[in-house]
């Protein structure tokens, strides 16, 4: 408890719960979601020990806050800022600042900055760059975001990339078609590993109708739907990895005249900003972005408070959204 | 020079040149910007302390960065991601790490998190949160982003928001126009304050056709539009305060019956991702985000070198980008 300012760690610690927690049950908006006497013995201690709602507000006036280190590939990616934004809103929750860098993909840049950070006072990490194959022994708090490593060792926040593709799949077969193809994802990350098995378990698909684009990009996704369309040009829907790939789709596609959804139906992932304002609206899955960074932060409290507790994996749920990039199969139509 | 690390400060110390001069110098990519006999100086000093290229990487690596706070309102406002990231590339250079912080615009927020920031070893601060009425006593080196105060005694680097609403006005003139609006930001910023005044000197607009949105933001675009639309059903143009406020101008005209651009032309500013796919495409002013970010950080690294220098004001050229949304006068067409 430095400078006599008692913070949610402290509160946590007094019951024996995870600050994550203790954060939750002072919340009024979130309390519903601890037991009833979990919640009257967080409010006892916060009593006993002077903290208020206002105390990690107080916290951070009185410079008592911690830190966390936030890496990320690129936060002009337009799925990341609000990711990021919730990390933020959740570390402040705890009077945590968030130290953010950038590492365009590179894991040597990735290494770097946990070294320059651990340096800050930094208390743990939340990693939305991991790839499958990464090990961590960073001896000190982890939470990885939005993509997860294969080794399960470490705790992670994550969509739920299998129900989603499963959802899309579901909607394309019932609008009759048969020949659906795939631009996965780099199978190096998780969510393009992990859309691709969804859809190859749920399509059924030879391998002739599936591409791989080496980036979540537009232009990634544009030459690999070129691919695609050279060897399977039978194809009536295209899920793509995501929707900047889905972009890329529809720039593939315009450049062969095939139109969208007339000719061939294209699908995204994620919803970022203005996809719903593409011409034609793009049907994609809704992933929460925001609570998906609000929960990594929570564990990362959570994982600070008791780093020896088993690593949680949290798969947050998904939401088809259907717009005007899908559409019956033309055999198909009256 | 802790840890017997050189930085690029210590470089800066030992010419007697600013923190940003000697990293430019020594960038070749920007040695171009500084005087033969500069680059020739700080290259020697390099040389001297056993600084190279690569010494920022090797900061990060040994721990030796420092840090700069980062505020901003909101990341989710997609003109800030691009500004954050050259932020983060421009303190790079110098081995600075940011911490970032969001505000929602509240003041009492932003004081807390510059309190709770000073307690982290910052060295100086970047605000993309200012208003026009701020006074800064902060006692740390400060460089405003994106918007600036009017007392101008905080360095600062915005776009050159006059001369872009010059360039717009001018370009609807040229397509007929003679009765255009304006849909005005917050009046409080300086993005607001300056793109009206511009307006109103170039467009010599009737107050009747002025209408002001309390923020930034397609909903309060869409209300001003239609009190704009009340005042003044003459309009054939209309000149947004930035491209989120034209999105609402879409909105709200297309809640009238009105055509965008045949009833009535529409213009943005800032170019934020994606507004080249709205229906209609959106013509606009391009700011260039990323290098108003990088030249902040620039500028806060010569500010910390040498924080009794004068406070330098940096407007970054901007450039008209014509697209779909505008078009010739109706009564003008043949």
């Amino acid at each position: 408890m430095s400078d006599g300012v008692p913070t949610i760690k402290d509160v946590a610690d007094r019951v024996g719960v995870h600050a994550g927690t203790a954060s939750r049950a002072l919340n009024p908006a979130t309390r519903g979601k601890v037991s009833a006497r979990t919640v009257s013995r967080v409010l006892e201690a916060a009593r006993v020990l002077g903290y208020s709602p206002n105390s990690a507000a107080r916290s951070l006036r009185t410079r008592t806050s911690s830190v966390a280190g936030v890496i990320i590939p690129d936060l002009r990616n337009p799925v990341f800022p609000p990711i990021v934004r919730g990390v933020e809103d959740g570390l402040r929750e705890a009077g945590y600042l968030a130290l953010l860098g950038n590492t365009d993909g590179d894991p040597e840049r990735a290494r770097e900055l946990l070294a320059a950070m651990r340096g800050q006072r930094t208390d743990g990490f939340i990693l939305a760059t991991s790839r499958r194959d990464d090990t961590f022994s960073a001896g000190m708090p982890t939470v990885l975001v939005n993509r997860r490593a294969d080794s399960g060792s470490v705790p992670s926040v994550t969509a739920d990339n299998a129900a989603g593709v499963q959802a899309i799949v579901r909607l394309l077969t019932d609008l009759g078609h048969t020949h659906i193809g795939h631009v996965a994802g780099p199978q190096t990350l998780s969510t393009g590993w992990e859309r691709y098995r969804a859809f190859v378990a749920a399509a059924d698909a030879p391998a002739k109708r599936i591409a791989f684009a080496d980036a979540f990009s537009e232009d990634a996704g544009h030459a690999a739907t070129l691919r695609l369309l050279d060897a399977g040009p039978d194809l009536t829907a295209i899920v793509a990895g995501n929707d900047l790939i889905a972009l890329g789709c529809y720039a593939a596609l315009a450049s062969r005249g095939l139109r969208v959804p007339e000719d061939v139906s294209v699908t995204g992932f994620n919803d970022i900003p203005f996809v719903d304002r593409q011409r034609p609206a793009l049907t994609t899955v809704r992933i929460p972005h925001y609570d998906i960074g609000l929960e990594a932060a929570r564990l990362l409290m959570a994982r600070i408070g008791d780093p020896a507790a088993p690593a949680k994996r949290i798969v947050l749920p998904v939401e088809l959204v259907s717009r005007a990039s899908t559409a019956r199969r033309r055999e198909d139509r009256p």
